[in-house]
């Protein structure tokens, strides 16, 4: 049995742009001989939907596109996801049509509880079991969801699934022991509040457990067959995800196509993402300006200018000083006219960048991108309405070695050094010597208060396991054997005073700095912890744990 | 017996603050000889914790408490809420202690599927039905949470809840058929994301179906008796919960007692939300701030000092027109030369607004109140981090209808114009004449493109009905017995086309500006229609109904 897999890209709630892949995968897909063609779930509304799928009218004309797919099956068998209303309840379905009758009683999909990327237990309603196998020439066929992973005894099982990528995901291929598994996914880019989440698509058939062929998983829509042999490796797959990602967002959300605007300061986070955008986008769309004040280097302007040079973007070099006068001029008219705190100085000088970035977006019809990288998010290290404007952020779910990592392969891509190499740490034996050390250039001698590896991993630490479990290993000392450890000493936290003190004034920043967080721009998911869905967050402080006291103590009293 | 309800105030994650509390009011009840005492659900921990939650060390801290409270359980039969771990799996239980011992099964609570305010069914865990019943003084007591509404056989029915007010929750004793009913919430501030939930109390006593006693539902907190006879009379409710929300959201998560920043133009909308303020902080922690351009008038200048002097708070007046200027020089310098639209120059004057508003909260180590109303909110009428920047806004669930309502009971209560009585409209017979017309004074003779009264209800429609049943009755003519319906006419919309044409301007505005509300500020809930709550939203644009387009087709044709 030849099969297809309609890997379609679904734009959520673009019912015909969806529908209307299906017709061409399907009509290419007889042409070539195809016995059936299978597409994900939830293909012609997509998961990104919110209010409309409580809106009950919306849900029917979304249901009436099975009557147009019904009419498409003559002499292919097609299998697809959709939505289905059902006593006044959504029910998340599949569908299997021939001969334009269906082949099975529509099979309901069990809601996920705690669902990472759309609260499905909202919207869908839990179905009892039904019966999710047909006969189809002579084969025993089954449908089943990705996210049940149930092994049912047929000849072909089939697996819809529409479920974003991050770093970790993967189908759990091995818990299938039927025959022929055939296992399809949606691609593309839907987005919910601030998470961007890319879909990878990597539909694949396996038999008797082994691969055989598949589409790509690098994002992007194809049409593919069970014996097309064809397996692509998915190299460079983060890369993939963020300019895919953005070239979606702006292609979905922005039919004017805008510029897009680039504070570029001559730093790492500026630069990764500016080239990130060229990449995605062409260097046409991309407009790049460093908004100097006294307090920026000659090295970093001149880093910016040739990072443009390097990709042909437009750039243009100015100075916000002017502005920052007239700032401190306008307080002296309202009275104020005391010396106030450095810290004023400084996020006068990011918001008035916001200021400027903003305005520079308003005249050329463009948008902002926002550069934040994890950490900084993380810690609140930025400026409202400064350095966190924009309309999307590219790498705000990468941490910084993360992003020395991507910088090495943006370069290699390019086949020249469009990331300064002056940015990149060289790291050795857990020592660090830099180029140009990370400064937000907003004061004289001012540097990163972040000890960049060290509390990379830290963060991930404290969203994945938990900051009780980050003391227990350093009591018993097993932190020593993880990357974590292995830079304690580099920065004096071998020492268990400074070790707490660093600890504490981190988890600090995390919390008070949480309502920055809540006016944050969007950004594009690429971890599985990513504050505000896996650890997600609430205003306010909170007590510690008693474990957490105990192991603090412990820590102070014997190390 | 003597029954005392603990309507304790919550500050969701401070255990220690709410234990106290406990301890203070069992003394109290003891000393006045109470029988029994009830505290809400989740008294420990609140219900905004987020990822605490998934913290088991943190979970296992605040179930240690319920030893705590047992100990105070001498002579005195103490019923409270709490979590509880259980097989590694978190559930909402109810305790019930005398004489340091248990007196029933731990009674587990129902997960509610879709719960408005924290993600109930993400953290807690679907228990089987238990016994909820005890015999106490040989009387049968049954405990029950309020969102059950269980109606069980016994002497003594016990109703724990924590559930946020909103201008639509009532306790629903009338599902009780018991001879004693006791109905026990929490009151104060949670806030989780966007929303600040306000909780009102209104613990009571019912016997055989009437309200015999209760504690106030004012967010207040209260030790009140079963015996005492008080109905407090609740007035006001809708002023009560914004300045108690500003009051305790002050309190709860800004020790170190900020100056509130006010951005004070002279508006309706502005003048309300410093109305407030003054009201919850005292004018000694207000300041307001004029922030003139050459678009602003002199009438709103001068009401916005009438408006300070009124409130006798601290006011400055001035100008940011040498910003702006300094902001069109930077654009020359960076080669921006040419006439662009007035938009650009609009959004110029507000976000210099937003900038120089957080630098003064910057020097005055303040914060920013944020003005926006529901109306604006909704349509994307303003600009991001101009006039759209803050901490919190007081004012954000409100509709321009509301907000001149609340604006009398505002004068009402401080015996004076506080707000100027010429930003209140005249309304006779649905036509309206206005002192100063709505204007956000950022070009020449600029009004609100907003149909005011008819947008309000417009709105409100559409997030509760769906813009199905506004088409459907505007096509049978039901609209017109409706209030909405009785202003079509003063805005030519009882012609089909300038009705359908102002609709879809409104729908376009609502999905085009989703973006805004992303990273929009924080507000307090009055309402039972919130976007991104009961509205939730994605970005991107929704294909319409079948039914929305042959409802607008037989309008178009028929009418």
């Amino acid at each position: 049995m030849k099969i297809a897999f309609g890997q379609i890209r679904i734009i959520s709630k673009d019912l015909t742009y969806n529908f209307n892949q299906m017709v061409e995968m399907i009509k290419k897909a007889k042409s070539e001989n195809a016995t059936m063609i299978v597409f994900p779930a939830l293909t012609i509304s997509g998961f990104a939907v919110e209010h409309s799928f409580l809106n009950s009218d919306w849900c029917k004309t979304v249901e009436s596109f099975n009557d147009k797919i019904k009419h498409l099956a003559d002499d292919i068998l097609i299998v697809w996801g959709n939505l289905q209303e059902k006593n006044g309840k959504l029910v998340q379905t599949a569908y299997a049509s021939y001969h334009q009758g269906y082949l099975m009683a529509s099979l309901e999909k069990k809601v996920e509880s705690s669902s990472r990327y759309f609260a499905e237990q909202r919207y869908f309603t839990n179905v009892e079991e039904v019966a999710n196998t047909f006969e189809f020439q002579g084969k025993i066929i089954a449908v089943s969801f990705a996210s049940e992973e149930k092994d049912i005894q047929c000849d072909y099982h089939i697996v819809l699934d529409q479920t974003p990528w991050t770093m970790k995901h993967e189908f759990k291929y091995n818990n299938y022991s039927v025959e022929h598994l055939l296992y399809v996914n949606a691609c593309g880019m839907q987005t919910i509040g601030k998470q961007v989440w890319m879909l990878d698509g990597g539909s694949s058939y396996y038999h008797n457990g082994k691969k055989r062929s598949s589409c790509n998983d690098l994002f992007m829509p194809e049409l593919n067959y069970s014996d097309s042999n064809i397996i692509p490796i998915s190299d460079g797959k983060l890369l993939e995800a963020l300019t895919k990602g953005i070239a979606y967002f702006d292609q979905q959300l922005f039919s004017f196509r805008p510029k897009w605007i680039v504070g570029l300061s001559g730093g790492l986070d500026s630069s990764v993402s500016v080239a990130l955008l060229v990449k995605a986008l062409g260097c046409e769309r991309v407009i790049a300006y460093n908004l100097a004040t006294n307090n920026n280097t000659s090295k970093t302007i001149e880093n910016a200018r040739l990072i443009a040079e390097a990709l042909q973007i437009e750039y243009r070099q100015g100075s916000i000083q002017a502005d920052v006068f007239a700032t401190e001029e306008t307080l002296k008219t309202y009275q104020y006219t005391a010396d106030y705190p450095s810290l004023v100085h400084e996020n006068i000088q990011a918001r008035l960048r916001g200021h400027i970035l903003s305005t520079f977006a308003a005249v050329e019809n463009g948008l902002v991108i926002n550069n934040g990288n994890k950490v900084e998010a993380a810690l609140g290290y930025c400026t409202m309405y400064g350095d966190s404007v924009g309309a999307i952020n590219l790498i705000g779910d990468l941490t910084k070695i993360q992003l020395f990592e991507l910088s090495k392969e943006i370069n290699h891509l390019y086949q020249k050094e469009v990331i300064p190499n002056n940015l990149l740490p060289i790291v050795k034996e857990y020592e660090i010597s830099w180029g140009i050390r990370p400064s937000a250039e907003l004061a004289k001698d001012q540097y990163d208060p972040m000890k960049w590896f060290y509390h990379d991993y830290l963060l991930e630490a404290i969203l994945k396991e938990g900051v009780e479990s980050i003391l227990a290993s350093y009591l018993d000392k097993s932190i020593y054997e993880k990357e974590i450890g292995k830079w304690l000493s580099y920065y004096g936290l071998n020492k268990a005073t400074a070790f707490i003190e660093d600890l504490e004034w981190f988890l600090q920043n995390m919390e008070r700095n949480q309502f920055k967080r809540i006016q944050a721009v969007p950004g594009i998911v690429v971890s599985d912890a990513i504050i505000g869905v896996d650890y997600p967050e609430a205003q306010g402080y909170s007590a510690r744990s008693e474990r957490y006291l105990k192991l603090k103590k412990e820590i102070l009293d014997t190390l």
